[in-house]
């Protein structure tokens, strides 16, 4: 159906009506009014983080399917906030469509979107459809919240403090360069499979990222503050770069402690990549790397899907990567940002 | 200078270098982490709207100078914090930019963000800079606080409350024709200046238009709390509806009560255009519409910039215009969605 038929206001009814009601206490009011009302909840404090997603920049839809699009454009907002500490409440989401997508095409993407706001546990409290002359657009903030003076900050890192990493880096970038590779290949031949056998892991890193939650309540639960966190998004270069200036302090990370998926070096491999590039500088990830006091190591031994992948120097010592040899090399930013960091 | 030279991280910086420091006691952690952390006052609630605004819908560049977006963007997003009773505080802004735009470009259209941040009195609490293939994309949220219980929904108009609305309506859709006619004798001819004397008030409230802080200000000094409000954005027709329908009421309104500015009718009379329907159905007025008791029809008599158009009724009587003979007509949107309203 032509989006015309129902109209902006008529497409947003629609889009409402296939949603759940808010669940969250803190949410007074949602989709009904000028502006969303929320409520904190005493003895806590708001998170607001904004992403932009704009077609042909952070997404192809040759080969990204709307659904997928919907979860992971929720997944970057609600990532900022976790990346922060904070527990994702709400989200407002805007829209701009251009006239080739339809209302099913609506459809799907929403999908994605209330695939991820149910397993986040967050409500969609702002909703806003325009036309566009250029493709899809989407914007999205999400609001969250964090105990007062609990939110984690990039800026707390201090020397000898551990540096950890969740899950694992690369494998998102690789499931974008195999998509690519499919796309290419499809463009050539009439009768295309593409091929994916072996490959979901990677592929599920890039289609359908989840923000770490689940690491955040295990460090609440564990009774671990990090000193220093930051969402990775840009690469683990990137954001290990961003960490350390924001602390004032250097690092360094062992080569052979970087948790990289075998799916991740087999593309890699495949690619004629190395592997450990792969995982300093692939973004979408959505990782989360911090920083702990030292005596809190054992603590974070027990805990799952958390690697210690370095520590934190003095500024003076540089960030620097150490590699299976020993040698060390100075980290650079190569990650999303690449081709305008070049001429920095 | 191109943007390449800066890089989006480098560009990100540059604009923040000339931003003033944050304002607000609320305002913990601005630009500089994963999410901004805000923290309400004691006893307030949190407001939180959303606005995208897409080269070719929202604006054309090819009239709308840079600086004017920059502000209206921001005005676009505080009107609808200030139609539900709230301060605005805080703001985010997303920018998508294509190759055509320089450094140059952005510090203008970060001239107007900052006017509006200054007049406002918020902070910028989240900067996002990412490149476009399509043109110019803003995306802002506002957020904004409420003391708890005194936000001023659509919903709560009562039967025999008047219906009062603020400055006047229809300039800044006169102002939009006045810019588009300019435009295309501008195409035309290779030495044209443009014809705006005498324009200046409709050419303003198109391109710097001012949300109305002020009168909240007022009716709060006042002691009057509207049983319902609404920012005028779609047209005056269209957001009375939207009061109307979230209310369930009706509504009657006085032709001759609708406030015009003179330049407005000049305008609509050159344009062969009726200066009730531009007044009705213009879009991006940012006045207020809100409702009161009767009994404090004196107090809002004694306000400045606010008339009392008409009166609300039971939902059975439908939303009608009294035009001057006594005549009624129901009330249809025709507004900023007026194409696709048609099919509804």
């Amino acid at each position: 159906m032509e989006i015309s038929k129902l109209g902006a206001f008529g497409l947003r009814d629609h889009i409402i009506e296939g949603l759940e009601e808010t669940c969250h206490a803190s949410t007074l009011l949602g989709l009904t009014d000028d502006a969303a009302l929320v409520a904190p909840t005493s003895g806590e404090q708001q998170l607001v983080a904004s992403q932009l997603l704009l077609e042909g920049i952070h997404f192809d839809l040759v080969y990204f399917p709307l659904q997928y699009l919907g979860f992971k454009a929720v997944t970057s907002a609600v990532a900022e906030i976790i990346g922060m500490g904070g527990t994702p409440r709400q989200l407002t989401l805007s829209l701009g469509l251009s006239q080739r997508f339809k209302v099913e095409d609506v459809d799907v993407l929403m999908l994605g979107v209330k695939d991820a706001l149910a397993l986040y546990n967050i409500d969609l409290v702002g909703l806003e459809v325009s036309s566009s002359y250029t493709g899809l657009t989407i914007a999205v903030t999400a609001l969250g919240s964090v105990a007062i003076g609990e939110e984690l900050r990039r800026s707390g890192a201090k020397k000898n403090d551990l540096l950890c990493l969740t899950g694992n880096v690369g494998a998102a970038y690789m499931g974008l360069q195999l998509l690519i590779r499919e796309k290419v290949a499809f463009d050539g031949t009439a009768d295309f499979a593409p091929q994916f056998d072996g490959r979901e892991y990677i592929l599920q890193r890039q289609m359908k990222p989840i923000a770490r939650l689940d690491i955040l309540r295990q460090l609440q639960a564990t009774g671990i503050k990090p000193t220093a966190m930051i969402s990775v998004r840009d690469g683990l270069a990137s954001d290990l770069l961003q960490l350390c200036h924001a602390s004032g302090v250097g690092a360094r990370i062992y080569e052979k402690a970087i948790p990289i998926d075998h799916e991740t070096v087999g593309m890699a491999d495949e690619l004629g990549l190395s592997p450990t590039l792969v995982g300093m500088n692939g973004g979408d990830d959505f990782e989360l790397l911090f920083t702990i006091p030292l005596g809190l190591k054992d603590l974070v031994d027990a805990m799952e899907d958390v690697r210690q992948i370095g520590f934190i120097t003095e500024a003076e010592d540089g960030v620097r990567l150490v590699s299976s040899g020993g040698s060390e090399t100075t980290i650079v930013a190569q990650g999303y940002h690449r081709e305008e960091e070049e001429d920095e």
